[in-house]
């Protein structure tokens, strides 16, 4: 199969593009290299293309859409506080980048888009774990505006040009390679100084997390196993774990040991931070997937290999 | 109050005007005139100022913002079949346009936003009537992805810049004053050819509809009794009426005796047509607001009014 994938130099999309070169596809990247990295497609060599180029150039989009048969959509600002900051980041990047993937797919004939959502277009949500149909969606960061912008264009592409449709909403996804998150940023914290961790907000934030190949693994099963006009399933695991948690088992992994933990206070990391997510993934679970790690292993896993990657 | 309406020389937005001015408000009304029309509202004089301009042009929304209070944003592409040929149509004038509103709000501290959204936000709802909690969101015309994109915009400026808001889930609004839709177009073709008359579709597409002036008048009504961070409501009526229905009503009210109603068939009327809607509006009626009129008496209001203002 001729499979197009967005953002596929980056976190999640690298390792999508492991799994779909080991099924044996032929794998365009594109990306524009802003947080995606070399180092992390090279070791397909000329097995796996790599376009670098900008999903607001239509034309560039279009030419990649040649002879594809599946376009997995993953390129996204990275930055989600950065939303806050220069406003029609996500609005370009998000919801607007979406649109060009889906007019280049019209034009060329392409049929079929899996799309990396987010738990985040659940806002803060009055039901968990949250199911797939809750409702109202009432996202509260700019970051997930632009994913129920995107959701809502592609159902329309559905509805109005014929398109099938995956929409996965992630929970957080952790994991090797990761160049972003609370993760990442503890231990370059503790890099840069061992005696203190601050962490923002009061440490009680709890989220969903999920390991990000098992993340890759249930995307390359649910375009697999399913094949409604609209597949919309949340990728997560069954529990939750604190930011409070979080920082323990960091620093655990870390090896250090006086180190003093400092909350900045606050329910909210920042504007726009949903305090509390727990995404139902049962719908997922319904189809044959189980991921290897739940929440709490998937954080403790990552720990251990970014402390590797980063070094301390 | 001062009180800035977007679209407001339009079909809606100029009886909005109507109510606000009723009201004492000092309205201005930013508009880039492409359907709507100075003579919706000369018959306020100099109390109602108007600024010709496009959303397109953040200067210029910013310049519109001074002083404002309320911003009633109702301007979007008024022509949803238009969307399915030129697809960034609703792109721009839907959810980038509020983007600019939204931006032009958070420079200039303008803290309240109402906004005009559609029950197409639906798509094909499974339950009916349909609430504003029902879930999921997946709407299938690109009208109505730019609706449920300028909704999650909207929230999401509420979530991280503290703005407060009314999402308007409209059901098909009709009266005088109306430029587009099925009334209009169906007394424009008997106008035409009063022995015949062409209805797309099967004429079983069945759907809530509420009177312009009703819908006015709802919205000033909430924005004055609701008050969380974000009020969302379905503006509709609890009956719903078929095109075959309207057709009737329209022939019957022309006073035409031998015209044959043609159907070209099939459940749509066009790509992207949602076949059946019908509105849960207790949520609306709940906070003590009752419309005149039901659909079918809307649709029969609308016809006698537009026959009038057409001319046969």
């Amino acid at each position: 199969m001729n499979v197009l994938v967005t953002g596929g130099a980056g976190f999640i999309g690298s390792h999508l593009v492991d799994c779909l070169a080991d099924r044996g596809d032929n794998v365009t990247v594109f990306d524009n290299m802003s947080s995606g990295r070399i180092d992390f497609l090279s070791h397909h060599g000329d097995k796996v293309r790599l376009i670098e180029g900008d999903l607001l150039d239509l034309d560039a989009v279009k030419n990649a859409m040649e002879g594809v048969d599946l376009v997995f959509h993953l390129a996204a600002n990275p930055d989600i506080r950065l939303g806050t900051r220069i406003t029609d980041t996500d609005l370009k990047q998000g919801t607007v980048a979406t649109y060009n993937v889906l007019e280049a797919m019209r034009v060329c004939g392409v049929e079929k888009i899996a799309f990396s959502s987010s738990s985040v277009v659940y806002g803060e949500a009055s039901e968990m774990p949250t199911p797939e149909s809750y409702g109202p969606l009432f996202p509260i960061s700019l970051y997930g505006a632009s994913k129920l912008g995107s959701e809502a264009l592609i159902t329309s592409w559905v509805g109005t040009f014929g398109l099938k449709a995956w929409l996965f909403r992630f929970a957080n996804i952790v994991g090797t390679r990761g160049t972003h998150g609370v993760i990442f940023d503890f231990i370059h914290k503790l890099k840069a100084d061992s005696s203190r961790l601050e962490v923002l907000g009061n440490g009680r934030q709890e989220k969903s997390y999920m390991e990000v190949i098992d993340c890759a693994r249930a995307m390359v099963h649910l375009t697999e196993k399913t094949s409604q006009s609209v597949n919309c399933f949340n990728l997560g695991t069954h529990d939750t774990c604190s930011v409070r948690r979080i920082a323990e088992i960091v620093v655990e992994e870390t090896g250090f040991k006086h180190v003093n933990i400092e909350y900045t206070g606050g329910d909210r990391g920042w504007a726009g931070d949903v305090p509390k997510t727990m995404l139902d993934p049962n719908k997922l679970y319904s189809t044959g997937f189980t991921p290897r790690y739940n929440s709490e292993e998937s954080i403790r896993h990552t720990a251990k290999a970014l402390i590797e990657e980063i070094g301390l």
